[in-house]
């Protein structure tokens, strides 16, 4: 077996001779200034953008891709007949429910406009406690638009804050949804970008919000219509948002949400720690090894959908 | 029984004629304008300030003092003898475990920088997660000084993170002290202020700590020497500071802790809810009833210490 691995210290580890080893497998190695052109039989993809991706996808021989990302929309669409493809949730599920609850943690305890009052040096406690606009999340209704496994770790990290999580998940009714939607303190989107999917959260949706919900993303930009958005949080439909992913993304200077007060922006990192490439060669190791004995591995894709 | 309360809506209702009421009791009320001068048996503390707090606590026929604060040094130094006084723990406790979750959980997401980066319209994306210095709280050792509600309150919102969580009490030896906060990622300040903590955390406790370990302080704010903090924050060997109180305090405009990327910031407001006024109502509403009853209330203040 020959498979292709991103020209990291991390991947190289695993055509070492220590434990981090994969025995058996032939390795080439690739970088945005050098795609090794000879046949494989899988690669692994990670950093791998525009040109690059293109030359991979077209490897002679290929019969697998495996994406480290949790999204599939960027490969998909370019993948040859008859190759598999395989993503990984896993690495990304538990970092995206922590960044969730971070950022709704932090816009309940105000922390955006503390640090807003800190660029200007300037203490800003308010008058009565009634005026500060701080909360917890006690009693908080939450809803996670989008309930899989990074939703279900979010609300065991969200219950023990007095947080009341529902899902909403496709077999939910339309009446169902409605009416956690119209309920809800916190709309979470942990959603795919599908051709059902994108923009999905428009005036309509916005206008059934409970008034000053707050608004979460962690799945995809084009899940909100971005114009929507704007007119929901200016008419205070919407009490604020957070938002890991955008549409346009990246978000380009001078666009009206990065001077929304009660907008908070992180630039699509919610799956991102320092110990992310590391945690990435881990699993493909793992993939390798369940490969090599004859086993699916888990993460294949079916039909844009993840078993 | 005759009661000074606040003259505030939530404190009204305790002499209305509805559920909420505390009936067979004579209530007062005081503001910065008008404080009674008549004699009272009790007075229940909750904003007064400078010469309002001075005159209430020369209330003729004063028997306690309820402060709805989780601190006492404002009030002790000036309350005469015989008077006995009561605090609010419970009021603050679970809101401060939840401020200081959510400023660990901001900082290891790095959303101080991106709102910096926001304030600037800069996708502030890191080339690879290895230099984004980024991380969850899984594995990470906290070690919270101070431990009694606030902390065994903490520690159950920490856990379902990951994050692995110790406490320094009154009984810890030096030595077992040093060695928890040399292995520490976080040292969290629960402390109150007395003689014996004042400044307890000065350059040489700083220097024992793990280079680059964050320190957040919700106890009070000389609780650390700012000058040493200061310095150790320039020499890197403080990864960063969450400050919810500080010394200083307001901190006033131009104060170089201001300026550090790596400090974040909140003014005082911990324990603060919208909800807050309310809470402090019903709890004084449950003093007063177990009062009536003949029993010892909760958060008696004896010789400095909460029993």
């Amino acid at each position: 077996m020959r498979v292709l691995l991103p020209d990291l210290p991390e991947f190289h580890a695993l055509s070492g001779h220590d434990e981090y080893s994969v025995p058996g497998v032939d390795f080439g190695f690739y970088s945005h200034e050098q795609v090794p052109s000879e046949a494989a039989d899988g690669v692994v993809l990670w950093l791998a953008r525009g040109e690059t991706r293109e030359k991979l996808l077209k490897t002679p021989g290929l019969k697998w891709v495996l994406t480290l990302t949790a999204g599939i929309d960027h490969v998909q669409p370019h993948l040859p007949d008859g190759v598999a493809l395989y993503n990984a949730n896993r690495l990304h599920d538990r970092a995206v429910a922590v960044h969730v609850a971070a950022l709704m943690l932090a816009a309940m305890r105000g922390l955006h406009r503390f640090r807003d009052a800190q660029h200007e040096g300037r203490w800003s406690s308010t008058s009565t406690p009634n005026d500060s606009g701080l909360h917890t999340l006690d009693g908080q209704k939450v809803v996670i638009w989008g309930y899989g496994h990074i939703g279900h770790l979010l609300e065991g990290l969200l219950t023990p804050f007095g947080a009341e999580v529902d899902g909403i998940r496709s077999g939910t009714s339309a009446l169902q949804r409605d009416g956690l939607l119209s309920r809800a303190d916190w709309v979470v989107l942990l959603l795919p970008s599908t051709s059902e999917t994108r923009g999905i959260v428009n005036a309509d949706v916005l206008g059934k919000l409970k008034p000053g919900a707050w608004l979460a993303n962690a799945g995809r930009g084009n899940l909100i219509v971005t114009a929507d958005l704007l007119a929901a949080l200016d008419s205070g439909q919407l009490g604020g948002a957070a938002l890991d992913v955008t549409d346009p993304e990246p978000l380009p200077q001078g666009h009206p949400l990065w001077q929304r007060e009660n907008v908070i922006i992180t630039p699509h990192i919610a799956s991102t720690t320092t110990d992310l490439v590391a945690r990435g060669a881990s699993l493909t190791r793992d993939f390798l090894l369940t490969l090599q004995q004859g086993q699916e591995p888990e993460g294949r894709v079916l039909d844009g959908q993840t078993y």
